[in-house]
């Protein structure tokens, strides 16, 4: 029986470590509140006092943590802290799942690497639904050695599990992927009400373009304008789903990689400040699809 | 058999009309340019002196013509001049497939309607290739009645036949599909360079997208990136297929019906404002998928 | 003593006609409301039962009307009503002071000069208080001698008049002026909010970029902070000065402009979108400083 | 006879330190390219071998660097290297006038801070020639103390010097004003080619938006339309003056800077895309006012 360290027990990891016990893994839990740890020990997982206790002696180390900060910080150490790349064995193959910037990947990558270890990016898409489901979909910065090792864990917890390249370039995948996703929620948001302005069925609208060249993920999956599609956040008052300030996060971390590479992204820019002023008018906790709302006439006045 | 009489034969409605031929409809034809008429003459048609005498005494009349003003010209007429709306009989259905702005398609329509005539905006996506392949996609707006009409003539030249809505509707389906095609086109080129500039195939990260969140038709079917996907322009020096000047001319469309509706489109005015650009440094004439040369690094100085 | 015709006595054309005679003009006003009417004639005015009779055997005729359609329905006349352009004997010279789309006020134009008569365009800015005060800035479409002709009378309404070029140069100039002026107010309010952001005051930011390169109108004369210079909108709850829906409209005439030569202005279009977007949230009637809002994190949640 | 080290001898560090000779200071410079030190022996500075040995037992050090990281590799070290913040007495004021992120800045200051130093940043703007001149404008991050201690120095090369807040508010201010900058080129640029494509003088156009509400730095001192002013870049097929890549590099600082902050830029954020592309076709060695010829028809096909 294989042995995992999951560290970071949140929406996504929670769920996440549950599948891994689901499919046999020994796992070993960390998290920062202790009633997170409490329901993975109730599904069968061993509680660990710290990080470091839970990380040794493990086969794989999959971390779930908010940014690029807390990953450094975690796997580096520090003046006073040990980090995991201080503990853990050759053997053990460190799987990160956060979405970071990718160049904190890499330089982890790179520490790991000086030292023999193989620490890969794997962030995820899904949203809670497919961590509960098991249903994920992992786009991996690795070796070929390391992105096969990394195949038995990431299958318990995933369907989709690709290969993007070298060490980093899970994470840059990761926000092209979502960067283009915010351009296509708040392009067919517009052209839907603009069609509703002059009188369209935004169904029948819908339907016309789902087929046509302007077919896109959120028109098959996830329609920005209230019932159109059903089971869907635009008709539940935009509640659940994928949060604005999630979105905020990953247009972000997509800004940051253009400044790096000195690239233009005019549209996924210009979707940024879409989502930060929607943001910052008092949406952050609402569904990503509420953007449509911008383009729709208030009723005030 | 059915008579149709086909006005406007230019790229497009030349081989539409040939495919009326192939169809079994008896079919007269005019054009500006002899030449063109010719062409149809060889594949059966019956020529005509004047696009009046073409509509005179047929089951249906189908229009492909360049702007509004050609069409309200046409149908309405002038001081000098009479229109076709002027001589058809109440039996004979006018079919426009011009792309055109909503308010003079609906202008024409409701000009045919005082006078007892049936007047429907039909206007085509799918390009040359399907134009002569008799796969053309029609959008259209008109009455139950007309939209069932037309099913016979439009079935034979298209492959999908869609009911947008009342007169107009299928010109603003149109451009909300154009500006939103134009919106995917521009957002995943930007998307899929800025992977390149992190070192990443541009392959890979398409296969990624495109059954990822940011999935749509332009990773489907028209990569811009060349060598990604073979038989598209961007593989072929961005020859063929749609030309950035009519790109521009339907974002022109969707920034018209923009204005009147006093609606916002924030991400399809941003591509217009980067296609005409493009446009202007004499791209006019290349496939509109080159916009993904305005992102790459040129190799001069 | 010259004589004016005065038709269109709103806001904006109630206090010109009423400098006009201050300045000793014999003033001839006509309105769709009786009420407008009835103050002009309670200052020395002459009311007129229609816009024709206004106009008959005067010397100027000025307009102040809110649409080209409006402007071209007075001037040119339809089937059952005669035109102004019937009526006027070829000496009086035509002045139209509305802010309308430079195709109308050229077609207008052409339309008179058939006739022997000269009709100038000479849209305004400066706002209600230049009206009432008559510091109003005219910008000229009109012919050398056009010009010259109408200095008596746009005098005795403005502080500065310029002369743009021909025939519609007036609207042209005022409309780039305008969208102009949407880019300095939007791109100051986020330089200055971006500024707040990191700590800094607006107040010793405006100081410092007033006298930099980011030097501007509105840092001069209408900072769009709350009380970094008293005696502005934004001191007073965005109330008073330009509205919003104003600026919609000439950003809307700027684009319509852009559309017609094909031109591309990027930024005019995206200050277009967060405009209009900023009306449907029902802040149309506020002063158009009020975007800096928009800026702003809410207090929301 | 106060002392000062001066850091960093490039094209604006050269002309600023041999301004500090002329006004009676002893300067003891170091740069990595021998030459440039050479240059300034000759107007009568010490040589040092090393950037430590420059700031050893002066009264003030200034530096004029890249970017944040030399600077905090210079002021802090490493591992291998001393850096100045271990060597230079509480006496010695720490002035860096290169343009970097405001974190940085505060960084670096802070870490002087605990050591009971003064370290403030003062970035500049006014070009070459300014530095030549002597006429810099100086936006500067500093306690009381510090800004007024300063003085002596910073007058013996600029002549506007501004305390915008404590450490850090000088860089953040000089990158909202530059982004500012960049919004008011491009803005100016594509009004007055909009005017240009409807037929107006690009000069009289000029003349009017310049004491309009639209009048801004760029209309005053900098027209980006050739001809319309003598002794400007424009004119001189947009030689000399700030380079497009300089501008990439601010617009960069701008965007990073709002990304810490979670603010959004739209217009700012465009800018910087089209500076982007515009360097990447081969431009950015140019003067940035040259982004007026993405606007403009090319004479290809």
């Amino acid at each position: 029986m294989k042995t995992v360290a999951f560290i970071g027990l949140g929406n996504m990891g929670g769920p996440m470590a549950a599948n891994l016990l689901k499919a046999g893994f020994a796992v070993k839990v960390f998290d920062l509140v202790p009633a997170a740890i409490q329901i993975l020990v109730e599904q069968g997982a061993t509680a660990s006092a710290t990080a470091i206790e839970a990380a040794e002696n493990v086969d794989f180390v999959v971390t779930m943590l908010p940014a690029g900060k807390h990953v450094k910080s975690l796997y580096l150490g520090n003046a006073e802290q040990k980090g995991l790349l201080d503990i853990v064995s050759k053997d053990t193959l460190l799987i990160d799942s956060s979405t970071i910037d990718a160049e904190s990947a890499k330089l982890v990558a790179h520490a790991a690497a000086e030292k023999g270890i193989e620490f890969i990016d794997a962030p995820v898409s899904g949203g809670t639904a497919g961590a509960a489901a098991g249903t994920l979909t992992f786009i991996c910065g690795a070796s070929d050695s390391g992105f096969k090792k990394a195949q038995a864990v990431l299958n318990a917890m995933g369907a989709n599990i690709f290969h993007a390249g070298a060490a980093g370039a899970g994470q840059v995948a990761k926000i092209c992927n979502n960067m283009l996703l915010a351009v296509l929620m708040a392009g067919t948001s517009e052209a839907l009400q603009l069609g509703r302005d002059h009188g369209l069925d935004p169904k029948v609208l819908s339907d016309i373009m789902k087929v046509s060249s302007g077919g896109n993920w959120t028109l098959d999956k996830y329609n920005p304008c209230p019932h159109v599609m059903e089971n869907v956040p635009s008709s539940n008052d935009y509640q659940g789903g994928f949060m604005v300030d999630l979105m905020v996060k990953d247009l972000g971390l997509s800004q940051e990689a253009a400044l790096l590479s000195n690239s233009s992204t005019p549209m996924g820019a210009l979707a940024r400040s879409l989502y930060v002023n929607h943001a910052r008018q008092g949406n952050g906790r609402r569904d990503f699809s509420s953007i449509f709302d911008i383009f729709v006439k208030a009723n005030k006045e």
